[in-house]
Order: structure tokens, then sequence, then C-alpha cells
């Protein structure tokens, strides 16, 4: 393995800014867990690094798998690894990746029938976790629309545990994804206080084309661009105890719930 | 209003360690909206404690609320204010509560139907996100069992977004635990990728008596002292392509779907 020098260690750390992570188009994924799905799910970085003595043996072969696809494999100190992990317990290894782009058009393929829409989702855990809900859900594109987080910033890359490599994201204006909805007939769905409670038509809707749901945050909830839009508004139904409830923790619910109606019958 | 002296300051700080909140069995709430939640559910701080300089009109009133109801309010400096605040953009507002305490026979009243029990949750913002939605979905007492998060930590009680006052809370060990529920004839359910998935008994279980709902770390699962001892085993269909799903989402779901099984017919 080659060694790194400090050119490329303050590379990486550059990539851990965003003005970073947008002048080069690259991200940086770390831990064994996240580079594992990585690799499940076919994401290949340009390059990886590893601290050997941080490494756990599932991390060694984490980057044997790499090397052994051509993925060219550093070598860092543990002093470097730590002085560039973003990750208060870092594992001893990451990856480099290039920034996948595209507009909402250009990454909705014709076979997707269920697209997550986030307005306004600042905190990076809770998109982290819708995307990663998205990917457990059959929603294989995110389109992050208003003052979202930044999807790969390293705390939206943890947290969604390494499904960022499953699904696609778009980051759109409204006008775009609005374009992308009448274009090609899509349904949209907004999740928001003011709807009903599991209406009785969402079933029709989610197994006729192809549906959007639409998520906004929890201080603000769905602008008027989105409301006023909605083929169908949707509220969950809760105890008054609470407000409201978390916007990763609510999306993720209507999530699974329309993955329940267009999967009944086929478990 | 009275101002405040070094001693005092020093004694907040104090509490916003594990040690100091053990020590003094006190902890501090900051936020206008967590605050709001403590006023909406009786809960009574010990002090308030506001930076005018800061404070919005939603942070005044709130500080009016407690002062009409006799809790002495105290004035900071904008400096001293942040110099104690735990959240990153401080609201001007906080107040010092007692931790309750309690065993879990001690706190589960005759009328609760729904407990929600939590092995490992190690993640504040995990655990808090599980308390708001307990909160939500009608699970009036949260056991915390195993290496939890502490449920007085400024991090869990912020990401309760104030549901920390609408439910209580017992940390005990699994034997306390297992006494209640042997004890009180009490239903277990336990939240495992080996168990069914949405199995047809689970509407007659949460209608008769009352539940427990067991939820494990995201990394290792519910420990073997609880699964053996459920009366069943719940999984959450989803995609092969995640491992798994975030752990508040998982006992989210699960929360919610036990809340709609309770209240078919009622809405």
């Amino acid at each position: 393995m080659a060694t790194v020098v400090g050119n490329e260690l303050k590379h990486i750390k550059t990539l851990l800014t965003k003005k970073g992570r947008k002048a080069h188009r690259q991200f940086v994924a770390e831990g064994v867990r996240v580079l594992e799905e990585a690799i499940r799910h076919g994401a290949r970085p340009e390059v990886v690094y590893c601290a050997d003595s941080m490494l756990s043996e599932r991390g060694g072969e984490v980057a044997q798998s790499f090397a052994l696809a051509g993925v060219p494999v550093k070598r860092l100190s543990a002093r470097q690894e730590k002085g560039i992990a973003d990750a208060a317990t870092s594992q001893g290894i990451l990856a480099v990746f290039a920034s996948p782009e595209g507009t909402p058009a250009e990454l909705c393929r014709p076979s997707i029938r269920k697209i997550l829409l986030c307005e306004n989702i600042a905190d990076p855990g809770n998109l982290g976790t819708l995307i990663r809900s998205a990917a457990a859900f059959d929603f294989p594109l995110v389109c992050l629309s208003g003052a979202c987080a930044e999807p790969y910033s390293p705390k939206v890359v943890r947290s969604t545990a390494g499904a960022i490599f499953a699904v696609k994201v778009a980051v759109a204006d409204t006008d775009e994804i609005h374009a992308l909805i009448r274009g090609r007939s899509m349904t949209l769905i907004a999740a928001d206080g003011t709807g009903e409670s599991d209406p009785p038509e969402l079933a029709d809707m989610v197994n006729t084309g192809t549906s959007v749901l639409a998520i906004g945050s929890e201080a603000e909830g769905l602008s008027g661009d989105w409301l006023h839009a909605a083929d169908l508004v949707v509220r969950l139904e809760h105890e008054p105890a609470v407000e409201s409830l978390n916007a990763a923790i609510a999306g993720s619910i209507l999530m699974k719930r329309i993955y329940d109606l267009t999967h009944e019958g086929t478990s």
C-alpha cells in the first residue's frame, strides 16, 4: 500500500467542508459499516485510506474488497487518520467518492414508483434517517428542496448507515421538481397536520403510477408551494400530548404505510 | 427579577454533567418550546433563568407564566447564559427541575395500558425521539434497561421536544422490569428481525391488559433476556436494500401500529 503525503491529507480535510465538497464534487464516507454498504450497492470509491493499527478484522476485509476491485488503497498512520476522521470513534477506514449529480428528471428512471420529497429538513441526523428509511421502504429517489442539510456531509452520510449508496439523491429547486411531477403525471401526497388521517383513497393512489411523498420541517411544516399542489394531504393521528412528531419519524411512518399498501398480498 | 451570582452559575454547570445530575437529583431543560411543553404538562421547575436581551416574545411569555405560578425567575446576562447553555443556538431561557424518580412498579399506574421498554439505546437523539413518540402514541411509561443514554441529559431532553414532561421514565435493572411484567400479567412484545411481520394476534394482544413493547439497539438487537421472555416477536418488513432500520424509527413505527390497533373505531 502507498503511504500518504501532506497534500493528500489536506485534500481530504477540504472534503469535510461544504465548500470543498462543492469545489471537488467529492465526499468522504467513514467507517466499516457504511463502506460495507457501499460495496453491497456497487459504489466505487476513488481512493480508500486505512490506518492498519486501528482496523478491525471486518475493516481489513472491506479494504481488501476495494483493493481487489482495483481501487487504490492507501495507508495512513493512526495519528493522520484521527486528524481527519469526523466521527468521534474512528474505525481506521475512510474513502473518497465522487458526488453523484443529476436533476430530478435525469435521476428518475421510468421504473421508479415512489419518490420522497424533503423540504427544509435542516437537521443532518433527520435527513440521513429519512434517506435510510427511503431505501428501506422502496423510495429509490429522494429530492431535496429548500434549506435541507447537504446530503454528502459526514453527519448525513453517517446517519444513512450506508443507505446513501442505495438511493439517488437530487438537490433541486421547487420549479424543477414541480416540472417533473406535472410532466410525468405523478401523484403528490403531502404530509401535514391539516390533512386527513389514513384516507381511504391513499391505497389506490400509491398503486397507480408514480407517487411523491412530501415531508416538511417540524417547525414550519410544508410550504404552500407543495400543500396547494398536493393531490392528497395526509395527517398522522397521534395523542394531543405532543404538538408534533419528529420529521424523520413522521416521514418514515408514512413511507412504511405506503410500502405496506403497495406490497399487500405480495409478502 | 433577582440576578445570579457565581455559585449559582457553577451549580447549573454541574447539572450539565452526569455526575452533577446524579448528586443533586436535578436536571436542566433549555429553550422556549421545551419549556412551553413543561407548562402544558404541569411540570414545575425549581428555578428559571432568563437572559432578557436574548429572549423572544414567546420566551418572555414562558418566563411570565412561571413567575405567575410562583416559580423564582432569575436574570442572567447574555454572556452568563451563553456560558452555560448546552444548545448551539441558545434562546435565552433555561430551567432547573427535580429529576423524577421511581421504580417501574411505582411509576406504573394501573390505568397504563402500553409501556415502552428500551434496551441499550445509547444514542441520546434516538432515546429522546423514542420518548417523544411514546408520548405521541400513548405509551405513558418508558422503562430503560441496560446501557441507555441518561434520560435527563441535555441532548435527550432536547430531542424529546418537551415530551420528557409528558411521560414517566424509569431507569431500572432487568429483574425489576421482569418482576413488573410477571407480577401484573403484562404481555411482552419484542421487536426483532427474527420475528413475524404484522402477526394477526397482535391486535388481540394489545387490546387485552397491559402490553410492553421492547426495542433493542441497532447494532446488537434485543438481548436473550427479553427475546426469550417475549409473548410475541414482531419484525418490520422492509426491503433488503438496507440491513436494518434506525432504532427510533423501528420503535416509533411499531408504537404507531399498536396505537392504531388500540384506537380502531374510536377515531
